[in-house]
C-alpha cells in the first residue's frame, strides 16, 4: 500500500502554528498521508512567486502527487476554490492565477469545489488553508473521486507569467520572478524560447545594470561578478557567484528586466 | 497499523542541527513515528509565544497525538520537565507554564517526569529537547503507559497568558501575544469573552495608534490601512491588510494592548 | 518492514522549491522514504558551518541513515561526488571538506560515485541536489548496493576544521564553527582536548572582547551577559544568556578565536 504524498506550498511562512494547523487536519482525515513541504517562503500575497515555485516543482514528484498551493490575497472574498487535475497529479489552489505556469504546459481539467462535505467546519474567513484547501486534499487522499467535489469550469484565471513582452524587433520586457535564498534572480525569460542567448551578442537590463554575458557555471562567475546563467528551472538567472544579486542590484520578485539581443 | 504522531515546538530555528537531531533520536526509539513540525520560529526565550503557538494547533491533530513543546529558558536549572494528558492527546514540556493556554480549557492530568529509564544519557545540561522531551515522547510513543514517567503533581505552573486584566468599568489591559509571519498581530482579547467589539463602539490602542473598527475579512480592509480583526483562532488581531502591521507600530510579542469600550 | 531514513542538510533555504523538489526526487524513487530535514540553513557556501552540523546530527540517527550533504559551491565544476560509510551509516556529499569531521571521528570508506545510471538525466550543471546527491541516496534506500556506485578512493579532501592551531605554549587559535539560531557562537574547541577550561584561568577572546570565565549553565549566566558554555556538543560555546552573542560581538562563522590558558 502506498502512501499518497500531498505537498504544501503556501507563503505562510514557518514562525506560526499555520502549516502545522494544515498537517494536523490532513492527517485526521487521511492518517496514511505523508505530508512534504515544497516551501512555505513564497513571498507574502506574490503570486508569481508561487506560481513560479510550484512550476519548478511538481514535475519532480511522482503521478498521483497531490499539491496544497495556498498563496490567497483573495481569501474570504469571493474568490473561487479551484481542483485542477494535470500532468498525472492533482492541484488544490484558490482561483487566482497561481496554477497559470503549469496550466500554460498541460491539460488541464479544473473543478469548483463547492462541496462544503468536505470542508472543515465552521469555515473561518482568514483561514481556508485549513478549512477548505487542506481538508479538500485529505479526502482526495483517501480516495474520494475529483467529481465529487464540484462541477468542471472553463473560466478560471490564467496569467502570463511565463511570457516576456515584446517591445521591439530585438527587445523585450520580462520580470523577475523569484529572488531565491541564494541572492539569484530567476527571470522569465526561458532559454527555449530564448535560445540566441547562446550564440548572439545580448544586453539584460536588471534595476541599475546590464549583464551581457551567458555563464555556463556558477563557478565560471567570479566571486562576486554579475553573470547570467540558465537556472536549473531553464529560465535566465542573474547571479552573483558567492554573493547575493539581489541584494547588489536592490531588486526582487515582480520588479523588470529588459532584454535586447543584437 | 497507524503510526503515532509526535509534533515539535520549539524556539530552536531551523538554521540549526537541533530539530534534525530531536527526529534522529526518536525515530532511533520509535522508526514508525510520524514527526511533525508545528513551528520551530516561536521567538526565542517567549513563553506566551509558544504557549499561543501549541494552543492553536494542538485541538486540529487527531487523538493520541503526542506534542513536544520546548520553550525552555530554563533548561539546565531545577524546573521541572512534565507529561500532561488532556483532550484525548498527549503534551511533554518544560513546567513553566507554556501549556497554559491549554490547561485553561482543558481537564489536565500532569506528570512530573522522573524516570530516567526514558532519557537519553548522558543528559546534558544546555539540550533537554534532545536528552529528555524527546526521549519521553518516543517511549510514549512505543505505548509505554504514562504512569511509568513519574507521579502526578497538581502545582505545575498556570499563567494567564488568555486573561486581559480588567483596569476600569469598561478598559482591560492585554498583551501581544504573538506577531505571525504576515506582520500581524495577535491580541488575548478573544472574541467569545468581548463580544461587545462586534456591536459597540471601541478603542483598541496598540503602540502608538488605535484601531475603532473590526473589519469582516481582511479584503474589508484597504492596503496598508489598520484593522482589527477576528483571526482564525477567535482571538482579535491587528492587521494591516497586504503589509505588517508589526512594523507598522513597531511592536510585538508581549507589548501592551489597551482596549475601551463605550 | 522499516521504512528507510534519508536525511537532507544544505545551505539552500526554505524560501525556495529545491528542498521539495529533491523531496519529490526521493520519494519518486523509493516512495518508503521517511525523509528527514537536519537543517537548510547553513550558511550559503560555508564548508565548515555544514561540517559541523551533520557532524552534530549523524550520530543520533539509526544504522544506515543516509544522509545526504549539499553545501556545493563548486556545483558544476570537476569536484566529485562522494558516497561514505562510516558509522554503520551512509553518506552522500560533495568532495570538499563537508564530512570532515565525520571523517576524523569514524573510519570511512569512500567511494567517487561515478555511476550515471542512478542520476537524474539531464544533469544539470547548478543543482546536483536533485541531480546527483537526492537520486543516488534513493536508489541506495532501494538497495543498491554501494560498490555499484562508483569506486573506493583514498584522496578524497579532509579539512580540519575540529582542530585549532597551538600558537605558543598555552595559546591556540581556534574558528567559530557557526553562530546558531540564539546568536551562540560554537568554536572549534572541543571540551575534551581542552579539559583545563574548566580547571584554569583562561582568556577567550573572541572579536572585540575577552570572556575568562565557563559557566555551567545557562541560568548560571546573567542575562545579556557573554559567558563560555560547553554545548551540547561538547564544544566551547560563546553565548550571552537570552541575548545573542553572535549580534554583541558582531562576529560569525569562520571568525577567529584565541585561547590563552595561564
Amino acid at each position: 500500500m502506498t502512501r499518497p504524498i500531498i505537498t504544501l506550498t503556501t507563503d505562510f511562512g514557518l514562525s506560526d502554528h499555520f502549516v502545522g494547523v494544515m498537517k494536523g487536519v490532513i492527517l485526521g482525515i487521511q492518517p496514511a498521508a505523508q505530508v512534504i513541504d515544497i516551501s512555505h517562503g513564497v513571498e507574502p500575497y506574490q503570486i508569481a512567486d508561487g506560481a513560479f515555485t510550484i512550476a519548478e516543482a511538481y514535475q519532480y514528484f511522482p503521478p498521483k502527487t497531490i499539491h496544497v498551493v495556498v498563496i490567497d490575497p483573495g481569501v474570504g472574498s469571493a474568490r473561487r476554490p479551484l481542483l485542477a487535475e494535470m500532468a498525472g497529479q492533482y492541484f488544490v489552489a484558490p482561483d487566482n492565477g497561481v496554477l497559470s505556469m503549469i496550466f500554460a504546459r498541460e491539460q488541464p481539467k479544473v473543478r469548483h469545489i463547492t462541496n462544503e462535505r468536505y470542508f472543515l467546519h465552521p469555515v473561518s474567513q482568514t483561514f481556508h488553508g485549513r478549512d477548505v484547501f487542506s481538508p479538500v486534499a485529505a479526502h482526495l487522499a483517501t480516495g474520494v473521486k475529483s467529481a465529487k467535489f464540484g462541477k468542471r469550469i472553463e473560466d478560471y484565471i490564467r496569467a502570463s507569467f511565463d511570457k516576456p513582452a515584446q517591445t521591439g524587433q530585438h527587445s523585450w520586457t520580462g520580470i523577475i520572478l523569484k529572488a531565491d535564498h541564494f541572492g539569484n534572480l530567476a527571470t522569465n525569460f526561458h532559454i527555449d524560447q530564448f535560445p540566441a542567448l547562446r550564440t548572439h551578442a545580448f544586453s539584460l537590463k536588471v534595476g541599475p545594470q546590464s549583464i551581457n554575458r551567458l555563464a555556463l557555471t556558477f563557478s565560471e562567475c567570479a566571486p562576486g561578478e554579475l553573470c547570467a546563467i540558465v537556472g536549473s528551472s531553464g529560465y535566465v538567472e542573474v547571479a552573483a557567484s558567492q554573493g547575493s544579486a539581489a541584494e547588489r542590484l536592490g531588486t526582487g520578485a515582480g520588479s523588470p528586466v529588459e532584454l535586447t539581443i543584437y
